[in-house]
Formats: structure tokens, sequence, C-alpha cells
């Protein structure tokens, strides 16, 4: 056990991460903060609803389709959140590997309000997986907020969501893989991963806490303390995701970093040949990848009622990277 | 995204894995071993329990009073562990650390079955708290499984919980702490934290899973990859919580062991001398700690109905390690 018993002037430090929600009442059209407006059905019981804020940078050889990821963002119940990423290697058979990625992310929006879903995530992942047709595969996300704070994840592979709470995560999902870099994923193919195969997670939030979902394009390049250091200089959702986003690809892009995606292939054995290890030289460097980032704030007043029907899907907008600006 | 594609013979690699739960039928009175059942409202509907092996090693130099660890298992439902943690800084004030965690626990364990705890366990923490008028304060985690497979869990500080599915850690508890080795802390003071600091969150799990829940004696001087092989060595619930006790034990003892603990230590800007550091040293080592390892397996047969009322709360039988063996 530590030793330290807890004396009151260290709260002073807690208090320093106090996200502003200075914006949250400016949604123009243009914009790339999305206000996720709860009903007050009951004015008594606070509800909670998600500020979010995102930004996607293709893998830089991809930018041309807008890389292999896709998400969608949805104003239902507190708010859905979405992520997925198209298997890279699909490309090797002459198969875009966005296609997948993309149509599983646009059935997961079109599904999200359907009764039969009961704002279940797993139910959502099997549904726009049985209706996905296109051949491919991809490892997916969905997070689902519910008015009373419960968040409800569910995943497939090595995306991932981060929660944090006044400056300390506070909870993380784990990725799942075959192997090194072989991610589970919902595939076209019978001997791929299904909705059986999700971890089923979820997370008590309250206000002011902060999620961020991504895709392994963030979390191979970014460390937990990063991520937490870098909200702490952004109060603002849209900023903080494309902070985020900026940051992990200046790290996928820089050879000497020692990136988290390095350190786990040095723990899985792999490393530079050996005359260079003689040299001192070891496998570093980030990851070259799509990096997707979302960026959410629980909020318990109704910051925007206009976009009570507003479902967001991710698509880039100019070459190089795109904060999402689209309203469904 | 990942290169490869997901291929069958992968597969393989995964159902390594697989552990026996030879001894679930077979609980000798001074077993370490104790299945919680079920019972059986509905035949027809598969229901979950743990089969649970605990192992509590006390700090080498609190062996005489057991260490500062409490814990309590219970078979409520399918099944409810619980570990606190005293925080020794206050036997600097004449106080017994071990005072408050076992009351504590030893609350939580009478209170674990009132009708307005509602298997909910922030609120079992909540009513546990209220009831202790020890001085003193203590880390604390309860994990409530109900028999359709949801494992809800809440925690004050930085004991922790790991949930492993066919070889792989899919869920983890993130610790909460006010600065380096000063944990959040429930305690006799008005100035500690609550229930309502608890990090509340719950997982999915199914037949076959394994969790892993301890102090920080134990995640401070274990990495996740070795609960993992290790766990892969022992397929008997018993034998995982003694090995792992004692992985613990060895590495805290071990003064050139890059801990978890020293490389976090490292991260918050902690190290050796600037002299020693010239000679190239820097800090390592485990932690000397209290150990408390409980170690549970997701079954889904009623393994042992004479065990339906068992509740078991951890004391320390033997100088200087102890299995539980108690049945109240």
């Amino acid at each position: 056990m530590a030793n330290s018993i807890y004396r009151a002037s260290v709260l002073q430090s807690q208090l320093l991460f106090r996200p502003s929600l200075s914006n949250k009442h400016s949604v123009p059209k243009k914009s790339n903060l999305l206000c996720i407006a709860s009903s007050q059905l009951n004015p008594i019981r606070s509800e909670v609803s998600f500020c979010i804020g995102t930004h996607l940078i293709p893998h830089p050889n991809k930018v041309d389709r807008g890389g292999e990821d896709a998400f969608f963002v949805s104003n239902i119940n507190g708010g859905v959140i979405a992520v997925a990423d198209g298997v890279s290697g699909w490309a090797e058979r002459n198969v875009d590997p966005s296609l997948f990625s993309k149509e599983l992310m646009a059935n997961a929006s079109s599904l999200v309000g359907d009764l039969k879903v009961n704002y279940d995530p797993r139910i959502l992942i099997r549904k726009a997986h049985a209706a996905t047709s296109s051949t491919g595969s991809a490892t997916a996300i969905v997070a689902m907020l519910e008015k009373n704070g419960t968040l409800k994840v569910a995943s497939v592979g090595d995306c991932g969501l981060r929660v944090i709470r006044k400056g300390q995560m506070i909870f993380s999902t784990t990725p799942q893989e075959h192997y090194f870099d072989c991610p589970y994923q919902l595939s076209s193919e019978l001997i791929g991963q299904t909705y059986l195969d999700a971890v089923v997670s979820s997370v008590e939030l309250v206000e002011g806490d902060i999620i961020v979902m991504g895709s392994d394009g963030l979390f191979d390049n970014v460390f937990d303390g990063e991520i937490v250091s870098t909200l702490a200089r952004h109060s603002d959702v849209v900023e903080a995701a494309k902070a985020l986003a900026n940051l992990a690809s200046n790290h996928s892009m820089d050879s000497r970093f020692e990136s988290p995606y390095s350190l786990e292939a040095r723990s899985k054995g792999l490393d530079v040949p050996f005359w260079k290890k003689i040299l001192g030289m070891k496998l570093t460097g980030g990851k070259l990848d799509d990096i997707t980032v979302i960026v959410g704030q629980v909020v318990t007043s109704p910051a925007a009622a206009s976009l009570n029907q507003v479902q967001m899907t991710g698509k880039m907008e100019e070459a190089g990277s795109s904060d999402t600006r689209g309203l469904l």
C-alpha cells in the first residue's frame, strides 16, 4: 500500500483541469463541433449527453480516397459514437479496404435507432455486420451513452476508448488481437469474428468526463499519458480532437519516436537486424496509419436542441485531414 | 490499421489456453478453493458463477498482524469479491493501518446480502464505509457477478481487476491517485474519498473467463503480460492465485527488477541520485507490500451446492503467507 494519506492540499492540482464548455451554445453550420441534445422527458432528473468533436487524418498514401477508417456520431438517446477501421491487407487481393468499414458504419448509422437494436451496442454491431455486403473486414467499436450516464461499449479488435475524469484516465478498453498487428475483425468471410467476439463493457459517466474514441492510428502512436496532457491543454472538444490527431500523425512520421506500437513490437520479439543492434540501434518509430479521433464531453444541459435529429458520418473534406462537418 | 487479415490457422494458438476445472467438484473443508454455486431458478437459462482461489502474502515486516490488506468472498447471486488495502501512513500517527481495511471488509461482508444494497457495488461501498468506525483509510474494490454474466465493479484507489479470455486480457480497471503513491482512499476523515468517487464499470463475462483481483501489491510488482502467462501455466484457480502472489512477492524483493512500480516512479520523474545516474544506474526494484490475489473462473454449472450460504473473509493462518481457508 502507498504510504501517503490523502491531504486536502493535493486537491488543488486535480482542479487545474476544468474543461470549459464555452462553445456549447454555438453550433454554426460549418462548425466541427457537435453538441448532442437529450430531450428532457423528466426535467427534475438530470440527464446527460455528449458534446463531441472529431478529427480524421488519412494515411499519407491513402489521402485520395480518404483512408480506410470510418465513423459515425448520432444523438440518439444520450449519444452514440462508433469507429471502424478497414483491414489494409485486403488491398493485396485487389479489394479496396475502405469499402467494408464505410459500409459497416453507414449501416450502423442507419440502424442505430431501430427498436430491435434496443440501444445495445453489441446488437448494433450484429445488425450492421449482417447488413454489410462489401468484401473486406474491419475492426469496430461502438459506444452508447444512456441519459442516466451509463456508457455502454462493444468492441471487436483494436479500436479503443478512454475516459478521463478530472485529469486522470479512469477507464480504458483493451484491444483484442490474434497476434501482433492482426486484430480481431468483423469480416465478409466466415472465418472472421462476429458480435459474439465483442468485448462488452460499460462505465458510469458524470458531467465533465471526457471520452476519447479512436482507431489504432491514435493509440499506436500516442501514449495514454499524452492523451491526458493534451486534453488538459485544450478545453474545446474540437480542438482536443484535432490536437490528438495531429500528435498521432506527427509521431507516426517520426522514425525515432518510441511509440506504443514500437514498444509493443519489441515486447513481441520484433527488432532491428542483429548488426544494427550491435551499433546500439533498436526498433523505433511511429506507425503510419489512418487516424480517427472522437472526443466527447459529458454535459447535463440540453445544449443544442436544434440538433435533436442530427446524425453525422465521417468523410474527408480536405486533402490530408478533416474535421467532421457533415450533418446528415 | 493492421495489415493482417485473420486466417484460421491463427486460432490454434488461441486454443492453447483452455483452463481446466478439474477441481471444481471437490471442496474439502481445508481446501483453499471456493466454488460459488448459483441456484437454478430457471434451469433452462444458463447461469454463471465463480470458482475462486485466493492467496495473501503480508508485507515481510507486518507478518505478525497479518498485513494491512483485507478481503472477502461471498456466494451471493453469482458471487461477490472485494479487496481493501489499509494506507500504511497511519502508522506514523500510531494508528494500526490494518484496522480500517479489516473492519471495512467485515462490514461489506455483513451487508452484501442487504436488500438495500440492491446488489450494487457502489452502494455496498457506501454502506460499508458508513458502518466503519475505525480510524484510518483504505483503498477498496468490489466486484459482483450477476447470474447473466454481468460483472459490476466499483473501485476507489489502486486495487485492481483484470479479465482474461482465451489467454488475452480483455478488461482492466485503472487506478486513481492524487499523486504518485497516494491513491484515492476511503477514510475515517472527512477529507478522504467516498463512494461518489468510485469508478463504476461493468463487463460481460462468459464461461471460462478468468478474473484476477488484487491489491496494488500485485499490480505494482507484476506486469499484465506476466499475469496472462502465469494463468496459462496454472489451470487451477488456487494454484494460479498462489503463483501470482509468489511472483509478486519475489519481484517485490528483487532490487534489480524493473517493476511496474519502478517504471511508474521513473515516469513521474523520480530516480536515483545524479552521481548514480552517471554510473549508469537507475531506479529499479519491486515494491515491498502486502499482496492479495483473488482468481476467479466463470463457470456455468452449479458446482458446489453445499456452499450455497458460504461467505469467506481473508485471514492469515500461517506466518508469511496464507491461502484462504476459512468458511464463515
